[in-house]
């Protein structure tokens, strides 16, 4: 049976990988896609979704999410990193369809309680629907199957200063409640997605042996490899996707345990810090709360291994 | 000629071991003892720098520094780590000599103003008296040789909680302004220190081999050796020494450059945050500040040989 997924999205670049890469995969069945601001947007995101969805030809529901962060002020959307439309700039057209009626946070509760320990919650944005959605309805931490969420930055520096990454400083009063509610969430961060790159090499080698999907992969990574070359990397950051990995073979990272707080203010917010049980302390305020499983490792060769067969084998489907 | 050196310290079982160890190098001047809170009160620290001084039969003033960090309140003092006197309670007896009536801050001013590229200023407590003494004449910066500081961490964890190093959270004000300031830091912290461990059995042999020194350094390790054991830990990490290992052989450890940041609110409150340059950034909190000399690795085998030897070689001198 495929494992049930919902993507909780801010498309984004990467974020189009990771629904790509998920789709293509036949053990994964997509059943929804919440929508968040981050890389654009939350209405942008949401035609980003739509538009995916319809490209892809598939029969995926998608619903909006929230407009803004719980507590602080919306940033700067990075136009500079995922272009202006949040796909590079690569025009797709606007979307048909519509999202549902209901809010993104709704459709996860209503998913979550429908379907008890079989939706694996994916989120690879801002984390406020996940904690609006706990907040409404706290019994989703026992009735989830996982959570697992791309985000933050254990020993690695941030990516949008030397302390935060870019999905946590969105809203790090939410990721705070999301890393520390008691349900199962594992933790992918730069830690990891920097040290799978993509590169120029490999993503034209993708668009040749596969179809519309690697075409479509190479096509929006232009403008990310031109941001990624601007800063001395050669290939691109393979963030998001890492999620859709870690689902399909958890034993491609290296996975420590602990218990991890993020900054809600000052030169730190948005800074991911896991007690990782090295000492002992006293009562700390990272005492009592959950630990969370957190990728500090990864086979970045397998991985990528893995990418290129899903999109190469997807040929004769798409 | 030999390296004048300050050493700004709060005794401390470890700072012992690093003025002793300073002491016994004959390529080292210890030009003065100032004194801070920290491990114990600033007046208990005081004591026990005067009768450190005395017990070597040295002749090096001390200047007792301030009473209370810049900004935020006043720590609990660690009894559980140094002992309720700060040497693990092995009993001294009262000094019979007084310090300076000038401040520590005044007494760093003064000598390295009057020695002006001579002075190697090494802290191993908080680092109010070094901010002080900043604000107060800023031409220090241009008149110091090094400054050397045990404290902080970059990917380890801390002492106090995850976030925080002990003496950065102690007075995490007075450290931003010294690591933000344009003069020559090396930061040696947990990073470092947690690699060089002294086992019981290295402490009996130095004991055995030397003479007093070795012996007062065994005496008051045994209260130390109790707190780390608690926590599992088969040895005493050697933090305050690493900082005078530095100035004898600084290619025992191996150094990044990055500008520093240390926190100072929230539950990152004395967490210092490297960046690393490994991502280019916008304009952020680390932007247009000096960067640090970092010693982020350490020849753990070497610079437990380096402090035998120099205690065992002591042993005709003391």
């Amino acid at each position: 049976m495929a494992t049930k997924v919902i993507i909780d999205t801010d498309p984004g670049i990467d974020d189009a990988m990771a629904i790509l890469f998920a789709w293509l995969v036949p053990s994964i069945e997509i059943v929804g896609l919440t929508t968040i601001f981050g890389n654009v947007s939350v209405e942008h995101a949401t035609e980003n979704a739509l538009r995916l969805v319809e490209m892809m030809g598939a029969d995926i529901p998608v619903a909006m999410g929230a407009r803004r962060p719980l507590v602080q002020d919306l940033r700067e959307y990075p136009d500079y990193v995922h272009g202006k439309n949040g796909f590079g700039d690569v025009l797709l057209g606007k979307p048909t369809s519509k999202s549902l009626d209901i809010s993104a946070a709704d459709f996860i509760i209503e998913q979550i309680m429908n379907h008890p320990n079989e939706i694996s919650l994916v989120a690879i944005g801002p984390l406020t629907n996940l904690a609006l959605a706990l907040k409404k309805e706290p019994a989703i931490k026992q009735n989830v199957k996982e959570v697992i969420f791309m985000g933050g930055a254990v020993t690695a520096n941030g990516n949008v200063n030397p302390a935060a990454e870019a999905n946590m400083i969105s809203d790090p009063h939410a990721a705070d409640i999301v890393v520390t509610s008691d349900w199962p969430v594992t933790m992918i961060g730069l830690d990891v997605s920097h040290q799978i790159v993509m590169t120029e090499s490999y993503l034209k080698e993708v668009h040749n042996e596969s179809s519309f999907a690697g075409s479509f992969l190479h096509d929006i990574s232009g403008f990310y490899l031109d941001f990624h070359r601007q800063y001395g990397v050669d290939g691109i950051y393979t963030h998001d996707p890492s999620t859709i990995a870690y689902l399909m073979d958890p034993n491609l990272f290296s996975i420590e345990e602990g218990e991890v707080r993020v900054v809600t203010e000052g030169i730190a917010c948005g800074k991911t810090i896991m007690n990782r049980d090295q000492n002992k302390y006293g009562k700390t305020d990272w005492s009592g709360i959950p630990k969370l499983k957190v990728c500090m490792g990864v086979n970045n060769v397998g991985i990528l291994e893995l990418y290129r067969k899903t999109f190469i084998n997807s040929k004769d489907n798409v």
